[in-house]
């Protein structure tokens, strides 16, 4: 060891530092686990005084560094080049409380979604969020990109449910405040800045995470809908309807619907083939009879006035885990692409129709674009099109890139409503954000971080 | 004119510049109309434009400025010398656009909070905040102290319910994100600075708010509670068994209780005295009759298993009212004090009962506390104490601060829950942030307002 590395190992234990053949080992994304790991080193702290040491080392020799969590993201944020320093929090994986009576748990970095989500259930509570990589995850890297999910419509983003946090800046300085407390209004609210700008203003060592009473009961149900504009009185009616009770409202396309409910897939169509657009929606609530009613009877008024054309309630459990794994394996949608493109943008409700609409036709004009699969959190303004195609060049991508990206400009859209920014969409923020805003973010990025160590050149260029 | 004054004549019309005279029909707080304002000068801008300009000028003359909103601020936020410059934003009092489909409203910052609840009734939707000054506080000050109220616990704080922002920095600079969307996961969330800051770190000056369906059913009942514990086991079985409509959770003390519902208060009580507490819940949902039986049942159920003693629910509109105005006139408390000091400080929920309890045991113990009333936000952890005192010596106000404010550094509490920091709580900060908490709110002020001209003083010492 040399240089750095050997100035790391005189603050940490050399089995928490890997190096050379070790490093063949590591991966940098879930999905890439057989492509070896280019980085200096490989470090992981146990405590947050260790993380602390090592970023106040960096900073002194101006050594970047690339903050690694569950490695699930999809926007490039992990990549890394040989002269990076990996920090990866997955020995900082305790659940250090869950408080039944406050209705919090408490955690560090490491600790992955679906343990967190066990431990809330084990004491007849719920930890709301939810999303597909929730096996892996970590929820340090969960807060820092302030990700979204299955129910954010009730619930809200990452953003909402933490309470309190702990994070280390750029220069080894720990900002902590651990709170359970649900308002606090003693001058700024730091905590906002390290959720969601994904590892370059600080890393997140721990959490206070807010929980929210079990459900008891649960209602699905499959709609038909004949037009888009029908998609969106729907919603308002669910909303009105349903009380406080609506927790998802899942718009899938008619031809991605075809898909998701045909072979290869194992998933049959709970309703036939043939509508443009399938709503699933969810209510969680706390009267299992009184809430089915409630469905039933919203769903029967909006056929009687045609705002819908065929609905079926989930009468088993059986029949949730059917309807919901239908929306949820979108794996069998990639699995038929030769290469795939993903996005996750954001639009405001009413314009979704129309505006998808024209980006689908325009793909469609691409020959090299093969299927485009078209389905989202439409409560949340939030569409995920998932686009195949013959050839991985990047002069296709980034075809695709502008045929997506560009109209979300004019209507006040986003380029990432969940996933952030990363790596690979970093071209594009000047899309949705305007140059003060950039300029107004290098400065608090300069701030925070004035050598910058923390994720160089991820979300922003200085 | 002269000086800076005359500098901003060159930019701003004469009638939008009061100075001399003209500032003695001006004041620093509604509850003190008849004192006058001590300033430079008092500018209206009518547009950013117009206010950016104004700061650009102040900035260059290092002119440090207050603004203004509707001026109920609890904590000195607006208190003046004669060499400040007030800005009040109470010509940018436009409703710009109600959006029924996007279930969205889009304000300028000097609309007060009443019009944006009437004009959103008139969509049949609801902005949810709602708060005793909403006939005066503007929506600028607002989100610049991220306001509270009675509806948190359902719809969250006023951080939850701006989705757009635009704000003028010190430089003049505009950061614009005026969107619909819910999520937006590109690069950092500027807002989150602007909200809460206290016009520290920019001038709010438009909003995008968020609005939800209008409720059709409301259940409001009063509880007696023998114990503090109890109250904790109610606030989790009503959340749990009133599914998603549970939306107020209010604690009063009992003798609290007790002074609301006496003479000279108008109000009868609804449950006889002589409870240790009473809370005052509420729900709304979606189907009247479904609604007010789930909440008899929830009663019938706890006082059969003796959590509660007693339990009356609202059979009317009159009902309705009635409960309400008990809560919420608490100007029937202050007019019987002789000088009064107000608390709104925040506490992890399980601890309330014993934290209060002993604040209230030490309080007793002096002399010149004549009186102290305690209710507030519980299912928030947000306690409201309300302390009559035989007069103003700040020695005595000192001392009643030490009280109240000590305990809360050992649990993890908070000072402000809701009305903020400003100038009366500056001293207290840091027993409820850390050094490194504070340093760092001190780096990003000086980051954002290197000149120091934003409400200089407030908040934060430089």
């Amino acid at each position: 060891m040399e240089g750095i590395v050997a100035r790391l190992a005189e603050v940490l234990p050399s089995e928490q530092i890997l190096q050379g053949e070790a490093l063949k080992q590591q991966y940098y994304h879930i999905w890439r686990m057989h492509e070896s790991l280019h980085a200096l080193a490989y470090v992981m702290p146990t405590t947050t005084a260790e993380l602390s040491s090592i970023l106040a080392i960096c900073n002194e020799w101006e050594q970047p560094v690339v903050v690694y969590g569950g490695r699930t993201n999809l926007v490039g944020s992990t990549e890394t080049d040989s002269s990076e320093l990996v920090i990866s929090l997955e020995k900082m994986n305790a659940v250090l409380e869950v408080d039944a009576s406050s209705r919090t748990i408490t955690v560090q970095a490491g600790v992955i979604l679906e343990e967190i989500q066990r431990q809330a259930d084990n004491q007849d509570l719920l930890f709301p969020l939810n999303f597909g990589a929730k096996g892996s995850a970590q929820i340090g890297g969960i807060i820092s990109t302030n990700a979204g999910g299955l129910r954010v419509l009730r619930f809200g983003m990452t953003r909402q449910l933490v309470l309190g946090l702990e994070a280390v800046k750029a220069d080894g300085s720990i900002i902590s405040s651990m709170k359970k407390i649900i308002k606090d209004n003693s001058a700024y609210d730091l905590k906002q800045l390290f959720i969601g700008s994904e590892g370059t203003l600080g890393i997140i060592t721990k959490a206070v995470l807010k929980l929210v009473e079990k459900p008891i009961s649960r209602c699905s149900a499959f709609v038909a809908v004949e037009s888009y504009d029908n998609v969106v009185t729907l919603l308002k009616q669910a909303d009105k309807m349903l009380g406080g009770t609506l927790s998802g409202f899942e718009l899938i396309w008619g031809h991605t619907y075809n898909t998701m409910t045909s072979a290869p897939s194992l998933n049959k169509p709970p309703l036939p083939h043939g509508s443009p657009f399938y709503v699933l929606l969810e209510s969680l609530g706390s009267d299992p009879a009184g809430d089915q009613l409630r469905i039933e009877r919203l769903l029967a008024n909006c056929i009687e006035v045609e705002l819908i054309t065929d609905a079926v309630v989930a009468a088993s459990a059986a029949d949730h885990t059917w309807f919901w794994n239908i929306r949820e394996d979108v794996h069998v949608l990639v699995s038929q692409m030769i290469v795939d493109q993903h996005f996750d943008i954001s639009l405001p409700v009413p314009l979704i129709g129309s505006v998808i609409q024209n980006i689908w036709k325009e793909l469609q004009t691409i020959e090299d674009v093969r299927e485009t699969h078209i389905f989202g959190h439409v409560a949340d303004g939030n569409i995920h099109l998932m686009i195949g195609k013959t050839h991985n060049d990047s002069n296709l991508t980034e075809v695709i890139n502008e045929i997506v990206y560009r109209p979300l400009q004019a209507i006040g859209g986003s380029i990432s409503a969940e996933h952030g920014i990363g790596l690979h969409k970093k071209k594009y923020l000047s899309l949705c954000r305007s140059e003060a805003e950039i300029s107004m973010m290098q400065l608090l990025k300069k701030s925070l971080d004035p050598k910058n160590i923390l994720n160089r050149n991820k979300v922003l260029d200085l």
